[in-house]
């Protein structure tokens, strides 16, 4: 299984050193990279050349560098690192290289470690992102659960960030269902965080994928967290936010999906609720989509057509076939006491002859009852 | 008090009488009077000549048929008729001429039966309609109190139908902060549907109105509840829905305000529940914007600008008023065992001298602590 360690290309080398001199989402580096190429940027570097005001920020972690041992390290733990050129990597990451930044992030990842089963470049492409509060409500919690397995159920990857509340729900629910999904983390993937989710982790590795830009190791950080937030948009068609309070970090993915031009879905819950807000104020300013189902995820996720949830409606009734005449006369029946025709006709404001064809036709359906002192409504029909 | 017969124009026994012999809201009437004119209507009916397949159907309403004796009646009981051309008629009732008949009703009214010590012409410029479902949650009726509450409280008119669960919701919001409520019935102003609201209707009265298209003594029936929820949605800027089940009269109240180009808002709830599964459509589709709260309604009801209410945000903590880069270095400082700062700038992934500098301002800031061993969080700054 061990590569021999000329086996690595110097631009693969070049980017995990990259990903371990800067912090993952800096669009200096990222830009930097583009530009130049990552090989030419980690050479600059290397030689502590200041590039973009880089080398002075990355000077202290140059000491003990060692991508082509950590390539090595990874490999034996079962871990890999892609980048782009790799069949594995997906290309709705390159959404990321023309993207605006937001709190300072922003970019294309230089590379993707990875953990599991799954390949990225086959979950990518039906992923939906299910994310929201760590303090998630029993509601929350259980809708979050319900559509991520619908979702998955439907061969939809469900992708989230491993956090407490809403998304341990949405990777659960996929599990439940034996169905695809991927956790994005702020930290290395070696590590688990929270580390309440080190089984649920290694549940979602065993047929999914456990992401992360951040090397091995790394621990997660505030600003990782940011980071991590624009790969989930980045990773999905679409992203669906259950339960945020007015500050969330799950609003942050949300904002990084309408910067991506991904769908952003939002599921309502009471008003009374603080962990609905932030979900109610995306959808109030129309940036979100209300969702409640599963189906309207795939909907609206799906290519045009393709998935279609008719709007919901109660089941028709017998006197939902009625002609609307015939339903008029019907509403001027009285339910005990029996009344003529032409009283019937006169409750109604229908001509009389009319009002006896209607009777007749409401007789034979089984909603009225003729007596010899007139009509009235059979027993089924009344209020 | 009591005006002699002679002073009841033609033109208004003319439309008294024609809200007897027909049905509120036939658009065939309604075009016919805006074509003719309510006397010459009048005068072909009572001659039982045919006009619009009218007259077959009215001629069992002739006999007895009293509108003048119809409007001293209603003096004595303290009830007027208005109908265009009367100070007190709404002129955003015109709205109604030219609109499209949604489930065949339609049309502008002839008139309308009032109740009460307000003034239709004052209460309606300001109106918003609070309306829902009949089974409401104890979650529906309280927001729709609220939110009725917060309406009245700034002096908009809270317009709804008087029937159990939110209807009544939003009227007794309204009537507790002693301010302006409409309620428009399906049935004459006389009578009470339901009868549990004999009280509420007169609470309603006391300061606002009770409205009905139906002249005195009508009795609901369910083709007079969809011509009056056209009434609802015409008398207000807006229409609120609080609950309401897939089929339910509100969405068609909604669908009335969509047509006369009132804004069409909705109150979320829970996705489990049945009572606003109807709501969350009308939003789903874009018909309906989504609100939480009386300032919303204000803000989109309000000529533009007039009323704005600021999204919703969570206080901002001293950590908010830190430089990014501050930051930074912040989330890289240890908790526990101090670090040097060539450490903290290590972590951090920036220069060692601008970590120091930042490390100072942290320090007199009071967010970290020096000791001789390094740097690390001061307490309060801890997780």
């Amino acid at each position: 299984m061990t590569a021999p360690v000329s086996s690595w290309s110097a631009e693969r080398v070049a980017r995990v050193a990259l990903g371990r001199l800067g912090e993952p989402g800096d669009p200096r580096l990222a830009r930097l990279v583009d530009d130049l190429g990552a090989e030419q940027v980690y050479a600059y570097l290397r030689e502590e050349r200041d590039v973009a005001g880089l080398a002075t920020d990355v000077a202290a972690r140059l000491q003990g560098l060692d991508p082509r041992g950590d390539l090595e390290w990874a490999l034996r733990r079962g871990f890999r690192f892609v980048c782009p050129g790799d069949d594995e990597w997906p290309a709705q990451l390159r959404d990321l290289d023309r993207s605006e930044a937001l709190n300072g992030r922003g970019g294309a990842p230089l590379g993707l470690w990875l953990r599991g089963a799954g390949r990225l470049d086959e979950l990518s492409p039906q992923s939906v992102a299910v994310v929201g509060a760590r303090s998630a409500t029993t509601y929350g919690a259980s809708v979050a659960g319900e559509i991520a397995a619908h979702l998955a159920g439907e061969c939809a990857t469900v992708v989230s960030g491993a956090a407490f509340g809403i998304d341990q729900a949405a990777h659960r629910g996929a599990l439940a269902v034996r169905g695809p999904t991927v956790a994005v983390l702020a930290c290395g993937v070696d590590r688990a965080y929270p580390a309440a989710h080190r089984d649920l982790l290694g549940y979602v590795a065993d047929t999914g994928l456990v992401v992360s830009e951040s090397p091995p190791g790394c621990a997660p950080t505030k600003l990782r967290f940011l980071s991590r937030n624009r790969l989930i948009a980045a990773l999905s068609l679409g992203t669906v936010v259950v339960e945020a309070a007015v500050r969330s970090g799950a609003l942050n993915t949300a904002n990084w999906a309408a910067v991506l031009n991904r769908t952003v879905m939002g599921v309502p819950g009471p008003v009374t609720s603080a962990s609905s807000e932030g979900v109610h104020e995306l959808i109030r300013n129309r940036d979100a989509t209300l969702v409640t189902r599963g189906e309207h995820v795939l909907e609206l996720v799906s290519p045009s057509g393709s998935f279609t949830v008719p709007p919901a409606r109660a089941p028709e009734g017998p006197r939902d076939r009625l002609s609307a005449l015939d339903r008029q006369v019907l509403d001027a029946v009285p339910v005990a006491s029996p009344a003529a025709s032409e009283s019937v006709a006169r409750t109604a404001g229908v001509a009389e002859r009319t009002t006896r064809d209607a009777l007749r036709r409401l007789l034979d359906a089984g909603f009225v009852e003729a007596s010899p002192r007139g009509w009235r409504l059979a027993p089924a029909s009344g209020p």
